[in-house]
This record gives C-alpha cells, sequence and structure tokens, in this order.
C-alpha cells in the first residue's frame, strides 16, 4: 500500500490531511528517519523528537512566504523530508548531496543558515523587522532548542525583540537536553515549568482565572500593587514574559491537534510569542529514545537493534579521548587544574573524566566558558578549555581580551581543528590557526600525534601564559619515533633529514596532523630517489624564526602544509618572513582555500585540497620537474 | 585645612571614618574628579555616580583580599584614588601613566582587567570558583552598569553562577543609561523595579508581609499552586531570582549608610546575591548631572563651566559624522537601508540622523547586532552595522558565521579602526584587517579620505555581498584628488607615479588614513631627489593581484603601510603573495607590531610605531641608503 509520505512532496501536500493521517505520516517519517539515517549516519534523536512540531508547522504556517528558521539546525530533516527534499535523503551529509543543517541556498524553504547555537531568535527578529519595513505580511518562526536558549545570543534577541512588540513566534523546543543535559538556572526554571499540567497557562488563563476567584480582587489592595504584578502567580515563564514575550505553554510537542491549536493562537496574537514545547529525544524509536546522546549525531548503525557499525580503524584512541585522559591523570597529582566546557562534555570525552577531574559544563556559552576561565587563572587555578574549533569562533574577543591582554595562563585545547568532512561549512575547524595567530601573547601547538599531544599538554600547564593546542577530529595517530625529540620552547624540529640527490633539495613543514602525510610523501618519493627534509612545526605560534630562517637558506623548495585556511595561516606568514628577510628558497603553500569547504568525507576533503601523501608528492614533483626542465638545479649554498 | 582625601593612602584609611566623615569624602573626591578630569579628559559622568557606592565597597569589604571587579572598568577612578593611585592622577590615560581601565598590572587592588562590557560576571564567578575550590576565604564583588547587563554574556554567567549557589555579589549600577539611554526589556523591567519605594524587599520582606497579611494562606489552597510561587508577588526583581540570585533592592546608591548596610547583608548571605543599585550618572556636578552624555568620556573642559575644550584642528568633520550624513543621504533614497549599533548612537554619530534614517540600537549586544543585520538582509534590507573595530571583535563568529557563509549583503562600517589613542590596549582598533581577512566572501575597504568613504559607502551598497569599510576615530581626511581616480571593484590605484631618478626604485603600497602620510612621505623624499610611487590600496580583500603584481616587478622596494596589527595583516599578505608567486621587490612591512598597544596619544602612538611621513621617509632612506652602499641600483627591468 502506497504510503502518505509518499503523496508529500511539498508542504501543499499536506493541507489537506485530517490529524489522523498526520499521526499515520508521523510514524511513516519516523520510518524513514530510522532507515535513511541509519545508513548515512547524521542526527537522529533530535529530529525524532520534532516530527509532530515540523507537520504541525507546515500545516498552520504557509511555507515558503512564511519563514521557518531552526536554530542550530540539525533539527531540521523532518521539515527537509516535507518540502521536496525526500528523494535526496540517501545523499545526506555527502559530497554535493542534502546538506545536514539548514541551507539557503538548497532550498527556498531553508529561510536562514544555521550550525552554530543561538542564532535564529536574532535571524528571525532581523526578518521581522524587514517585514514591517517593508509593509510586507508574513509569518516569522524560529524553532530553538532548550539547550541553545543558554547562549546569550537568545537573551539579547529577546531584549530587543520584546520590548518592540514585533509580531514573532519563538518555539521553545524543550527536549530537557541539548547534546548533554542542561545546565545552568534556565534548565532549571523550564524544569519547573514542565510540571505543570495544563497548557495555555497564558494570559487567557489568567483572565478566567480572575474571573472564577473573586478573592483575588481584595488582594489587591491589601497588598496595594499593581493588577499586572498579580499575573506572576499565575503565568509560568515569567522570564520569557519579563522579557516582553506571551508566554504559551507548556504543550505537549507529540499531539499534532494541540500543537496546531497553539501555533494558530501565536499566529492571531501578532505580538512577540513563545511557545514552550515539550518534546522528547528519539520519541518513538527504542534505541534512541533510551541513548538519545548516543543518537545524537549518529555514524551507521543497525537499525532493527540499534548497534552502532563501528567504525574500521586501527583501534587507537581518538585525539579527544587521549586529551581527556592525560588531562585526569595531570588533574589528580595537580588540584588547580580544572576543565572547562560549552555543552560538548560528551564531544571532547570531558564525560569520562569528569569525577575525577573538575569539570564544568557550562551550557552553550562559549564566551562566558573563556572569561569564566579567565577568572579562575586570575584565583590561581590552571584551566583547561576545551572547545571545537569552529565554536571556539564564538569567544574571539574573550580570548583575545580577557586571556591574552593580561596574559592570563589559560590552555585552549582546540578539538575538530581541521577538516571535520560531514557537518560541512559551519563546522570545519579551518580558522583557528588564523585567529589565534594575530593575537598577542598566544602561544599555538599543534601535535603531529599522540605522544606529542601529551608532551605539549605538559609544556601547556607549565607556560604560565595563554596557550591553545589544536587537533582535529577522529582517531588519533601514533609515531613513536617523536618522544625522541624533546619539546622545547618555540622550536620547531627536523624530524627527517634529505640527502643530496642532485636535483632540487626540498624542505616540507608540517602543521600538527600534516606531519604524517608529510613523512609518508618523503617516503613515496626516496623510492624515487628524490630524497626530502622533513620540519614538524609544532610551534605554530611564535614561528620558530631560526628554522625557518635555516630552511630558507639550504633549501630550494620549502613546502609548508597545514589544515587551516591559507590566509593567516602558518604557510602565509613563514612565506612572509622569508620575503621580508630576503631568504632566497622558493615556497609553495599548502592549506585549504579561503573558501567555505563543503561536507565530504573528512578524508575526501583533505585529498581535494591536496592535503594527503599524494597531494604532497603531486606538489613537489610539479616544482621539481619545472626546476629541472628550466635547467635551475639547486641554490648555490 | 586639610582635607579626608589627603589622608586616605589606601583603604585602610576609609575604615575609621563615620558616615559623615565619608559624606565630606565623597565630596571631596568629586572636586578631585572634576578638577583632574577636566584637564587630562577621561570618563566623568559614569565616575561621579559611583563615589558612594565605592566609598561603601572598600570600607565592607577587605581588599585585596577581596575582589572587586569593575565591569567595563571607566567607573574605577574613585577606587584608584581611594587605593593609592591619587597622587599619579595628572598621568590620567597619558603615556605611562594611569589607565583609564582596572589593570592588574597597575594595581593588586584591580583584580580583572577590564574595557570591554560585560565580562565582570563571569570573571567574578571563576574567582569565586577557584576561591572555593582552593578552599580560600575571600569575597567577590562585581559591580556592573544597567547598560553592560543587556550583553548575553550576562545572563550566560548568571545562568551558570546562581545555579551553583557560590557565594558571589553581583552590584548592578543602575543609573538608566550605558553610554546612551538603554534599550531592551532589560530596561524596562529595571525601570518598573525602580519605582518601587522600599529597598531590601527580599525575602526578609516575603516573611514579613505573610506574617502580616493572613489573607495570603488561604490564597495558597484557592489557586492550588506552590508557596514558591506567591513570592512572585512581593520579590521584585524576579529575573534574576529566577536565574537563581538573591534580588536585593532597589538602593539608592548616594546613601552610604544604606549601601553598607546591603553590602553586608550581602556578604552574610553566603550565596549568589544581586543588589540593585541606583545611581544618578553625573551626580554631584550640575554640567554632567544635565549632560551625562556629553561627560562620559569627555576632553578637557573648563571645571567651573562645564563648557568643552574645543580641540585643534582644521575643522574638519569627523570620519563618523560624514558617514552618518552620507548614510543619511543613502537611507532618504532608498527605503530598504538600515543602520544598527550597539549602544554607540552617539560615538558613531548615528543619534544625529536616526529620525531620517532607520537606526537601531541594540543595546551592548554586538553578537546580536551582527545576526539581526543578517536576519535583515535575508528579508530584503540593506543594513549597515556601525561598530566601533575593537567591538566589533566580540561578533567575530556571527560575521563570519551568519554573513559571510550565507553571503548575505550586510555592510560593517568599522569604526576607531587603528590607533584609538588614550583608550589603550583594550580600544586599540588593530584586529580588523587580520580578523576580517580571512574571511571568505568579505571584501575590505579603507578610504583615504572622507571623498572616498563616500564612493565606497555607495559601491558597498551595490555589492550585494559582505562588505567592511574601516575607518579611524577623529578628524577627517580631505584628499579632493582622489574623486578623478573612480572607485573599480577590486582595484588598487597608482595616485603618484615616481619618476627615474638613478636609485632603488620605491612604491609605497598605504591602506586608508596611511595614504596621506605616504603622499607627504613621498613630497618629502622628492626635494631630496627621491622620487617614489604612492598606490592607494583601497581594497584589502580581496586584494588587487594585477597592481601587487605590477609593482613588485618593476620596483626595487615596495612598503606597505597600515594601522593595524602585522599578522594576518595587508602587508604581510602582500610579501607572502609576492614570494609565492617569485616576484622580486623586496619589502618593507609597515604596520603595528603583534602586541597590545599601550595608551598615549594616537598622534604619539602611530609616530611611536613609524606610521607617519617621518617614519615612512625613514624606512624608505635606510633601505635606499643600504642598497646604495651595497653598490646595488635599480632592478633590470
Amino acid at each position: 500500500m502506497a504510503s502518505i509520505l509518499d503523496r508529500i512532496n511539498s508542504p501543499a501536500d499536506l493541507k489537506g490531511l485530517n490529524d489522523e493521517e498526520l499521526k499515520v505520516l508521523a510514524k511513516e517519517i519516523r520510518r524513514f528517519l530510522v532507515s535513511h539515517v541509519s545508513k548515512t549516519g547524521g542526527h537522529l534523536s533530535s529530529n525524532l523528537g520534532v516530527v509532530e512540531l515540523t507537520l504541525a508547522l507546515q500545516q498552520v504556517f504557509d511555507t515558503p512566504r512564511d519563514k521557518i528558521i531552526f536554530d542550530v539546525g540539525h533539527q531540521s530533516y523532518v521539515n527537509k523530508i516535507l518540502t521536496g527534499r525526500k528523494d535526496r535523503f540517501d545523499t545526506l551529509r555527502k559530497k554535493d548531496g542534502l546538506s545536514g543543517f539548514p541551507k539557503m541556498e538548497e532550498s527556498e524553504y531553508d529561510a536562514f543558515d544555521t550550525g552554530h547555537a543561538t542564532t535564529s531568535i536574532s535571524a528571525a527578529y532581523g526578518y521581522a523587522k524587514a517585514r514591517d519595513l517593508r509593509h510586507e505580511d508574513y509569518n516569522v518562526v524560529c524553532v530553538i532548542g532548550d539547550g541553545s536558549i543558554t547562549g546569550g545570543m537568545a537573551y539579547e534577541a529577546m531584549n530587543n525583540a520584546g520590548k518592540d512588540k514585533t509580531p514573532l513566534i519563538v518555539v521553545l523546543n524543550d527536549n530537557e537536553m541539548s547534546i548533554n543535559h542542561n545546565v545552568g538556572s534556565m534548565a532549571h526554571h523550564l524544569s519547573r515549568l514542565r510540571t505543570r499540567k495544563s497548557y495555555l497557562a497564558g494570559k487567557e488563563t489568567l483572565k478566567k482565572a480572575a474571573a472564577r476567584y473573586p478573592v483575588i480582587r481584595p488582594l489587591y489592595k491589601v497588598l496595594d500593587i499593581a493588577k499586572k504584578r498579580l499575573k506572576y502567580l499565575l503565568v509560568p515563564g515569567i522570564i520569557f514574559e519579563e522579557l516582553g514575550f506571551t508566554y504559551l505553554g507548556p504543550v505537549d510537542g507529540h499531539d499534532i491537534k494541540v500543537l496546531k491549536e497553539v501555533l494558530e493562537q501565536a499566529k492571531k496574537l501578532k505580538e512577540p510569542v513563545l511557545i514552550h514545547v515539550i518534546t522528547r529525544k528519539g520519541k518513538g524509536y527504542r534505541p534512541a529514545q533510551e541513548h538519545p546522546t548516543r543518537f545524537h549525531g549518529v555514524g551507521p548503525f543497525d537499525p532493527k537493534t540499534g548497534e552502532l557499525i563501528p567504525p574500521s580503524g586501527d583501534g587507537l584512541s581518538c585525539w579527544a579521548s587521549y586529551l581527556a585522559g592525560t588531562l585526569k591523570e595531570m588533574a589528580v597529582k595537580d588540584p588547580t587544574i580544572v576543565a572547562i566546557t560549552a555543552a560538548m562534555k560528551k564531544g571532547t570525552c570531558l564525560d569520562r573524566i569528569a569525577p575525577d577531574c573538575r569539570v564544568f559544563d557550562v551550557g552553550i556559552a562559549e564566551e562566558h566558558a573563556v572569561t569564566f576561565a579567565a577568572g579562575m587563572a586570575a584565583g590561581g587555578m590552571k584551566p583547561f578549555v576545551v572547545i571545537y574549533s569552529s565554536f571556539l569562533q564564538r569567544a574571539y574577543d574573550q580570548i583575545l581580551h580577557d586571556v591574552c591582554l593580561p596574559r592570563l595562563p589559560v590552555v585552549f585545547a582546540v578539538d575538530h581543528a581541521g577538516v571535520v568532512g560531514e557537518d560541512g561549512e559551519t563546522h570545519q575547524g579551518m580558522f583557528d590557526l588564523a585567529f589565534l595567530g594575530h593575537m598577542p601573547n598566544m602561544t599555538i601547538m599543534a601535535p603531529s600525534c599522540l605522544e606529542e599531544l601529551d608532551s605539549m599538554m605538559q609544556y601547556a600547564v607549565e607556560l604560565k601564559s595563554p596557550c591553545a593546542i589544536r587537533y582535529p577530529k577522529g582517531e588519533g595517530i601514533s609515531l613513536p619515533k617523536m618522544s625522541s625529540y624533546p619539546l622545547e620552547k618555540g622550536r620547531s624540529v627536523m624530524i627527517r633529514q634529505g640527502g643530496k640527490t642532485g636535483g632540487p633539495s626540498v624542505c616540507l613543514l608540517a602543521v600538527g596532523a600534516m606531519v604524517r602525510p608529510a613523512l609518508d610523501a618523503a617516503d613515496e618519493l626516496e623510492k624515487e630517489g628524490r630524497s626530502l627534509s622533513v620540519v614538524n612545526v609544532r610551534f605554530v605560534s611564535p614561528m620558530d624564526r631560526d628554522m625557518l630562517t635555516r630552511v630558507f637558506t639550504e633549501y630550494d623548495l620549502v613546502v609548508t602544509i597545514e589544515d587551516g585556511v591559507k590566509t593567516g595561516g602558518y604557510g602565509m606568514r613563514a612565506a612572509a618572513f622569508a620575503k621580508e628577510n630576503g631568504l632566497p628558497a622558493d615556497i609553495a603553500v599548502m592549506a585549504l582555500p579561503d573558501a567555505f569547504i563543503p561536507q565530504d568525507t573528512r578524508c575526501h576533503t583533505l585529498q581535494e585540497f591536496g592535503l594527503d601523501a599524494r597531494g604532497i608528492v603531486k606538489k613537489v614533483k610539479a616544482y621539481t620537474d619545472r626546476r629541472i626542465q628550466e635547467g635551475g638545479g639547486a641554490h648555490e649554498k
């Protein structure tokens, strides 16, 4: 029998469905999600949680005329399924396929690009203002999680939008967790609201209650307080009300009928409204319901059992878990060491060490995380701030102004640095070398292997000034021989010395995770009779000027290799150093281009930009072949 | 007669003073402030407002053991006066003198470096946590204005600190304005609180009221609500209470006795407390009281009349006011143009055009400002985001993720770019070229003169992609001849062509405000028989590769000149470009060093780093003299 879902090719096809049909459709969508995400990997739990909500939104609102903005956006799969993209769902998160996040470029039903949390209310308010100034007439809705709402931007946006009375609907999708469990007073506030049985306990209810309980009236006089104050007795969501929003809820986010009612009500109100919707992450798929965090962002799994299909690999621990393990050992010995993360306790593996190590998860609040660390450091602690590269961008000013300027000993463990793969543009960790690189007083290190991560952490904690250690996503690299080169302050180290081979001499300067491919490339070229030197850069800031002077003097070609954006990166800085100092060698800068890098596997992306052994070999050969053709040999030394 | 102030050399000298003596001292301090700031310039209004508060803090708390953190910090003058720095007050904001902001390096009484708003609660919470983890025993207090508290970090910090129950005191210094009048729902919330007559209407009052009015008790049953909810009837500051803070206030911030009582109470509570203190900006000095914004950050003035002493100059309009004027003209013609600023309506001169142009002041909320602009752009508007360079740092991720990634046509008017002078390290606008320079899709322009600012604004609004125009603080430059070089997309322009002079040939590439000193230097050198070319860079991103190729091929020396940090800046990018492409000319990169630049006059700072005509002449001579000595002449061309 043909399913209802088969007939849904755009939101228009939803309009005629009754609530019973929508319930059936919700089941079909859940099956669709589990079946597809079990193959492609992706965000499952959050999407299973918003099936009814998305159906209700698409039935009540008239998209793409009305705008729906999904905060963070990893919960937008259902919306994609309903807006003509279900047939492409097997391309999810693959090269040239459907994005795992909303993209205006991908569909007119995606009203705003999201990826980082807590941007949606600001963007929605912008849309709403634009609409009013242009005398247009459409609804603007944003869907934001209870995790995202701990970010300061949500408050900044509500503080502005609430005062303004511009019609705008914020749907607070409250599933009691961001990726991990939520933290802070707001979570507590929401949990108190959730315990209420009623829904729509907003202004309507207040009116009714006042009519029903005449005892309230004399109370006004007794306490000599304004009528307005009394609403605090009856209206939940007082923070939102104080910020100027009409609070509706809490609403059962899996009851389509009720959801549609409240959305219709919000639409009629023509003012800033916050609808508090209670959903359950993983709803309708038992493994995800039981392990919502595991199925937050998940790789391929067996849809029947929920068993994850383990990625192939040599079983080495991943960078993050290695860092966490080392941090634990250090923290056990040194009671002044603490770890701080921003709603990524699991992603950064800090959850594994939380009981031993003093781990502070501040929620989605990167700015606060960094200045909180600065305060701790001023108070005599040694904080490790463990945040993904892409999210650390949010705390640029706090790093510069609150850590670097007063030179406080905060260590930034920059996780997921470089290429991240399937999450695409919004999540690439490619800017950290550039944005940290120009910060005064900041030391930046990049380990080539787990052994080096260890020694860099020891070094960092002794440093007494700001320091960043950037390491990639995924499985760690082991290079045992690296231990024979002790870490020295600000020193790059030549880990392979090329021999004389007649042709142009080449030295590779590799940053962090690029060291192994550089060594592999050197091995490969050795076989062909070209002998290269390889330098492990180790310190991106400060640059090792002695090493640079040496290699730009002794070699014909210096190749820098880094998995970060080119402008402002290590290679560009090295090239400028050589140019300014009139050092003779040629340079080839291998880096990511100054562009947003779309989704693909991490491995393919690195390949595409030549940041693997093959790409390095190709680059070196192209140069040496050209030099030999031109009749140029080695520089005179 | 010797004043009381004469005897105060450290907070210990305050301890024995009674409230009457403190009142006298408050008057003396105000006289001291007016007398000194009228000579040095500085922040007056806010300091006049916190005299009693600071006296009370220093009497109740035991600094430097107890930590007091002043948010933003321009209201810390009184604290400096009381902590052994009054004799150096005539050096305020001068080279090597007292900073206008708290600096740990300057005094052990400055517990944290501040300058940018809304960092203090995070830092204080960090201190408090460090204290508890180290089993130490001291109080942590932060003083934050009602302007600063509109920043999202304040909410992030309270969300964490409130849940935690770590003892911590936040003093909300509510003077009903940040630099301009405050905006948003929080301001409204506070203004409602201010109307209350009572003070200390916290939990104590609730208890008393419950005892006094037995009618409250049966109400519990009638409404079937928990006792806790009832406090909403009586406890103001409900937002703070919901965030887990005990709210005390509002308190008259000019009544020392009451202030001391409430601070003592807060100290005893041993939990997160927010004290709502009402102060008056400019208190006790009529001109400042009547014009608090004029006396916020002020130059020298006549202390008797409050008349400002006009700075010398040729009377040209300043960059900011010129931008505002042009924006107004554009906005009158094009109804889709809007302007957005973050609590700097006056500083950016947008206050002058607010009625005609659609100006949105979002309060201290740079992150929101940028994403709000992105939403507006997505909704069809053409927003100009007008923010000081140093504060734009706070929105790094929002520019990258919400504007550049979706390529939205937002124009950033980056005010106070380059050297700012007396405000020092925290306010220098020296990082924008570096942090915007590596953002994909971002066009960066720097006008050499007001005429060019005009044409760049016209260009920007047509561009349909992200764009930044950076211009300095202060008086504008007029270079009428620049109009004869029409602005072309991505093109630098040679505005002076050097002749043959035998010696090494030199071309200056000057960015924005550095063009005039470059021209002056060329004039100077011409007199000595050295003929230089000068290029007005105009586009920092994308770089004009044709022009770079040309000058690095045709000249012996290329000198780049910019008033930004060197790493990641224009000069470094140009040097790397030349090196990568094997272009022959030598390069000298003139820029600010990779360091925090301390306070001084803007003019002296530029001089110090050679970024004036004299410095450029010196640089060129040093090179050409060396080349001539070495026997090197012109490159063969």
